[in-house]
Formats: structure tokens, C-alpha cells, sequence
């Protein structure tokens, strides 16, 4: 993730991926103009083709996790890293559902007619060349190819090394089939592993080649990521997400979902890190909440008031700004809807925020006045997820407000431009 | 537009425009909660307020002139500077139209429900806080308020020095009208002129407050802020338009279309500065619109082709890609549609490129493959405004790919976020 200065020795590396950019944006004219059917035709033959070669992209796999074991790394890594007959169908799937979904280019999102009979048309086209670059998990690599692809883009992609082979063998069948499909190969590219000055030139946007850049990894990849790009990023840096029980709460609701929003994965980024309960109805809600959560393995941390309610570790000023990513959530007592929406506009990533209430002005006020990616009412903040909005495949979820925001699936891999259909106006 | 390092003397400078970025998000935050009526009061406020002090403001922009007048500055650079009585109803004018045009938020772009009957709607949000960074033209910070006080953000404007003083009259005005309409003064403020190192703040984005930068202005002022913004811009930075005559153009829509696209203001973006026309259509096409624009002044350029067909001057390479922005046409015989688009996409800025034919297939053929914000088909390129689109107001054109593209209307000035809305919804 370094981007060390290119000195003169380095110019066949310099050539060599400033061609990738070259060839990326070649192929993203190509893909452009194609028809949604050949890009659907493109994505089956990706499917395929990462089916029929699915025993050279295990054993590909294989390699990488024997040296991944050789060289100590930890068992969540290997984890993420490791490839199953199981898991390389859910990438085929995956792919397979991208050719399902609708296809985004060209579709009319305005159209109207001026007094001077002037039509004027908003249709959506692709962005151009999205760059990738992500961690150990291999399945990004095709996920992300396909994603771009549904919306008419090319995509460079640049895994962490130690999955290279792994990611290698999966994009060398993703443009097999795309061959086979009458597509340009270079609709999806990877990057060498081993050009670790390769991410800094692309962050730098390959000479205007790249259009933006998804980061999809932890805390530090995007960091860098974000600190160093010279284009766009759609990205969050952590999701450090609220749960709010407002007192008109129902008691059933509010453990069902608040249950859910920490624990039914406690690493995704929309899981709650933070619970508030206002003041006049948490001597009846936190108790039951709070053993539940005991009782399933959460750790509680609660403010001075919390902790007056149920036996719990005492909060630090640094709980209410951790996403910990973990069986442990933060707990404290507000005096009310504006002081739980003060907390969270002071400590929230503008990721996903629910309110847990009856009260239909109490949801109101909190939907519209939060100002996050995703605003949620009597609901699990667990459902910040493209595939729980149906936009069939995500590559990441956005929390800038800058073009994508929330979940990103294809739709918002795209831009659009405006289409006059004129009959000789000229303009006064 | 320089932006020096800030040192230790800077403190006092640095404090107070870091100042201006909180003043600013809080004010932001206040105008995002209000109702569409209480932003309508505001921009009709700021109307009236603009009326009743128009004697301070031509007082003071009698000032700026004075000071340009005796700092030997051009006539047409005062001519940008100057305020009349009726220029100044104009600025009023534009005003009382961005409070007449519908307010943008909370519109709802997309609504569906989920199998699990999890309701998501996505709503139209303000983006926050627009930097507006302009020359001479004061008229520009009276715009740009009132554009983002109707999209619901607050806006922090940076004049050029030579219009301080008119500048500072202007926004004291639409700061009175806020007040009055009950609104924080701080959704419109400006930089004091004197800080020169307060762009390259603004341009880094003051940690964090500022969403996006609007330059509007020329060629270097653009391309200033472009490469040093560290926050989002929307810009062009050049228009380099062309007209295309495809050999199905009807002659007499070719010759108005043409006259108007390069001569009705020669000085705009949407001006074309590059006339493409076919091959086997060019000695009917080309002699009678050579001819009309010399005899409105205008000065021909043509490649090898078009001079054996026309007497006028031979063009280099570089007037392929030059702007004029004068009564100045270059004009290039192509082999056809394919080798037209293929002139574009090289020498094009992406900004707005037209089409004149009769054939349909052509007209298809252009407008979904020439990659620019705006394509036409038989209508004049200098259509390319906000105003002409309906937008009421523009606060410039974009020719980046990102969040806005065309002319920035209110529109453009918004993000959206997801509303969910569930009754105690899970996710398994």
C-alpha cells in the first residue's frame, strides 16, 4: 500500500502498468457501447468459465494457503483466504446473479420537453474504469469484476499478495469467458502482486485512466487509500453504527433488534457498537436487553448511568468513538430523541443509524434529521447490506456523499448525460 | 490562488477561517432541518434585502470599478466587474427564481419494499457546505447563495480582491434576509479578501467542513483548484465543443444550427469551436455556412480538405484542440460518423458535443456513443445551460464524471440517503 517515488529504474514498471491503464480504458470504450445482452452474455461466460477451470483456481488457492501456514499467518486470515469447492460455487453464483440483475446503461431517469420543443433526456452510462484494489479474500476479485461489468465498466484489479496466485487463476478464467463472449479480455485486469508501486500509480489514477477507486479491506487499506488517492473513492473508513431505543419503544422489538444489530455478526460494518435508551424507559428496557446480550457472550460497557441499572464495566471516553468489531457493545442513558441524535452526529461515521420507537414523530424526526448513509426505524442495522436492499451484489458500502452513498451495486457504478433531441432550435 | 504554507505568524488567519468552516457545518446543519417554506422565506428575504440595499451595494461596486479604473485594469474586465441599477435587478431576479423552483429535499428518488416488508426509500439530502470560489463577476456570490440555500446547504464565497468591496456589500445584504426570515446568517458567508492563503484552506477542505468546491471563473482559476482541492470539485475546465454534419443533414438546419453554435456569444463553453463535416456531403455543406460566418466576422481554419473546398487559412494540430472562446472556427472533413466520434473522443473536452442529421440511425449512433455530458442531435451546442434545461439557475457545468455532470442546478447541489422502514425486522 506504500506509494514510493517511481525513480528512472522503475520505467518498465511504470510502462507496464501505465498499459494497463491504457488497455483498461480501450476495453471500457468497448463494453460501453456493447449491448446489455452481450454484457449479460459476458457475465454467464465468466460463470463458466470460473466453472470450468475451477480445479486450477484450487489448486491455485491451495499454494497460497500452504504458504500463508508456512509463513505463521493467523487463522482468521487463513480463513478469509482460503477457497472451498463450496465457496468457489458462491463466487460463481455471485457471478451468476450479476448477469441476472438489470442491466443499468441507458436507462431513462428523466426525460421532459421545453417550451421550445427541445427533449431533453438523463439516460445512465458507465462510469469507465473502476480500480479494486483489495485484501486476502480472492472472491473480490471476481465479485467486483462482474459488478463492473453489469454496469458497463472496466475494472483493475490489484489483490493483497499473499492471494495472488489465487487471484490470478480466478481472473485469468473471468477473461477467458469474456473472450468467449466476444468481449475485450481487458474488461478485467490484474495487477502484478508484485508491483507494490503499482498501488501508489494507482491512486495517482493511472494517467487519467482510472475514474474511481473502490478500497475493499480493513481500517488501514482504506485510511491509506483515502489519504492518498487522487480520485475518486467510494468507501467507508468504519461503521461505527447506533441502535436508539426511544422511550416509546416496544420492549419486545427493541431486545429482538437490538440482539440482532450486535450479535448476529458482530464483524460486519453495520453491526451496533453503541446503544442509547432514553432515560425514562431504560430502567425497564436495559435489564432484559442486557442479560440477553450477557447471556449470548456480549461484553457491556455502560455510562455512569448504565451501569446504575445493570452490573456493567464502566464506559471511557474511547468506547463511544471504538467500532470494536466484536462482542462488545457501549450503553448509555439519553435525556431524549436530541441528545441521542447529538451523540450520534458527534460520535457516528454517517454509516447506518436505527431508532427502535413507537411514536410515529419520533421516527420522523430521526430519519430525517440523521444524517448518515442509512437511516433506519424498528428495523437491525444489520440490513445495511446490498444484497438486504436488492440491489443483487454490492461492491462495498459508500459513507462520503459524493456520488455513491450507502450500498454500492452497479447502479451506482454508473454516471449519466443528457441527451437533447432537437429539430433545428438554435438559441435566441 | 496561490496556496502558500500556513506558519506559525498565520495563526490568527488560520483560526479565523477554520472559524468560517464551523461557523459554516452549523449553520448547514440548521438550514438541511429546515422546511422547503422556511428556505423559500430565506431566498425571498434575500431578495428583498438585496432590493433595499442596492444603493450601499452600487456604492461600493462604484469603489471596486474606481479602484480598477485606476489600476489601469482592462475594459472588459471592468465590464465583468461593474453593477448597474439593472444588472442589479437581475441578481434579484435570479433570486426570486431559485425561491420560485421547487425545493429539492427530501424528495423520494426510489421507493420499494422488501420481501420481508423492510419499506426503502431514498431521499433526496443537502450535501452541506459548498465552497464557491469566483473572479470578478459579483453578481456570482448573490447566485450561488440563493443555489445553495434552495438545495438546503450553506455556502462559503471567495471573491476575486478587485470585487471586495461589492462582494462584501452583496453578501451583508443576503446575510440581513436570512436573519430576517429567521435563518443563521452563517448559511451564506464570505472569506475576507485579504487572506490569500484562505483559498488554500478552502481548497483543503477545512478540516473537513467543506463538501464540495465550485470554481467559477477561467481556464487558470479552474485548473488551479482542480489539481490542489483535496475535496471534490465540479468544474469544466474547457469546452471544447463541436458541431458534426452527418451526410444526411438537412442544408438549412446545418447553416442555423452552425451560425448560432459558433457565433450567437462566442465567449461561453457551449460555443463550438470545431466544425466536423462528411466527406461526400461537404460541397454542398461546407461553401454557403463558410461563407455566412465570414460575413458575421467570423475567422475559418479548415484542414487540407476543407481549404481546396474554401478559401480560408490552413489549421495546425493545435487547433484541433484549442478553445477559442473568439470569432475563430476550425473545420475538419471526416470520412464519415465513425471517424467524427473518434475526432471527439481524442480531441474533445467531454463537455457538449452536437450532431446534425436527418437519419436516424446516426443520430442513435452519436448521441449513445460520444462519451460528453451533454449530446445533442439538430439543436445548437450553446444549449449547454442550466437555464435552457429548466433548471432555474446554474451555478456552472461539469464535465467530470462524478456526482454532478452538466449543469449544476439545485439538483446537482444534493446527496440522498436510504430511509428504512421496518416493524422490528431482523435479519436472519
Amino acid at each position: 500500500m506504500n506509494a514510493p517515488r517511481i525513480g528512472p529504474s522503475d520505467s518498465a514498471l511504470v510502462a507496464a502498468v501505465a498499459r494497463l491503464g491504457r488497455q483498461a480504458k480501450a476495453a471500457a470504450t468497448m463494453v460501453r457501447n456493447a449491448s446489455p445482452e452481450q454484457r449479460t452474455a459476458g457475465l454467464n461466460a465468466m460463470a463458466a468459465a470460473l466453472e470450468a477451470h475451477a480445479e486450477t483456481i484450487l489448486s491455485a488457492n491451495e499454494q497460497d494457503v500452504a504458504q500463508a501456514r508456512t509463513e505463521g499467518l493467523k487463522e482468521a486470515f487463513i480463513d478469509r483466504l482460503a477457497l472451498s469447492p463450496e465457496r468457489l460455487r458462491g463466487v460463481v453464483g455471485a457471478v451468476r446473479e450479476a448477469a441476472a440483475s438489470p442491466d443499468p446503461v441507458g436507462t431513462v431517469l428523466a426525460d421532459w420537453t421545453r417550451p421550445n420543443g427541445l427533449r431533453i433526456q438523463r439516460v445512465r452510462t458507465p462510469l469507465g474504469v473502476i480500480g479494486v484494489i483489495f485484501e486476502s479474500r480472492p472472491n473480490v476479485a471476481a465479485d467486483a469484476a462482474a459488478l463492473c461489468l453489469r454496469a458497463g465498466n472496466a475494472s483493475i484489479l490489484r489483490g493483497g499478495s499473499d492471494s495472488a496466485r489465487s487471484t490470478a487463476a480466478i481472473v485469468a478464467a473471468c477473461r477467458q469467458g469474456l473472450a468467449a463472449a466476444g468481449l475485450p479480455q481487458d474488461v478485467a485486469q490484474v495487477v502484478p502482486h508484485t508491483d507494490r508501486a503499482a498501488v501508489g500509480m494507482m491512486l495517482q489514477g493511472l494517467e487519467g485512466a482510472i475514474d474511481v477507486i473502490v478500497p475493499r479491506g480493513g481500517r488501514s487499506l482504506v485510511q491509506r487509500v483515502q489519504e492518498e488517492a487522487r480520485v475518486p473513492v467510494f468507501a467507508h473508513l468504519e461503521g461505527l453504527c447506533h441502535t436508539y431505543l426511544h422511550a416509546s419503544a416496544d420492549p419486545t422489538k427493541a431486545l429482538a433488534i437490538t440482539l440482532n444489530a450486535k450479535m448476529r455478526r458482530v464483524s460486519v460494518c453495520g453491526a451496533t457498537e453503541t446503544l442509547l435508551i432514553d432515560r425514562s424507559a431504560a430502567e425497564v428496557l436495559l435489564p432484559p436487553i442486557a442479560r440477553a446480550l450477557q447471556d449470548k457472550g456480549c461484553a457491556l460497557r455502560g455510562g455512569p448511568e448504565a451501569v446504575r441499572l445493570f452490573p456493567m464495566a464502566a464506559a471511557t471516553a474511547e468506547d463511544w468513538r471504538t467500532e470494536y468489531l466484536a462482542p462488545i457493545l457501549s450503553i448509555q442513558i439519553v435525556d431524549g430523541i436530541e441528545e441521542a441524535m447529538a451523540h450520534i452526529a458527534f460520535y457516528g461515521s454517517g454509516h447506518t443509524d436505527a431508532i427502535v420507537a413507537e411514536d410515529p414523530a419520533a421516527i420522523e424526526a430521526f430519519l430525517n434529521t440523521v444524517d448518515s448513509a442509512i437511516v433506519i426505524a424498528n428495523a437491525s442495522t444489520q440490513f445495511a447490506d446490498g444484497g438486504e436492499f436488492g440491489f443483487g451484489g454490492e461492491i462495498g458500502i459508500a459513507t462520503g456523499k459524493m456520488h455513491a452513498r450507502g450500498p454500492v451495486g452497479a447502479e451506482q457504478l454508473t454516471t449519466f448525460k443528457y441527451k437533447l433531441l432537437g429539430s433545428g432550435q438554435i438559441r435566441p
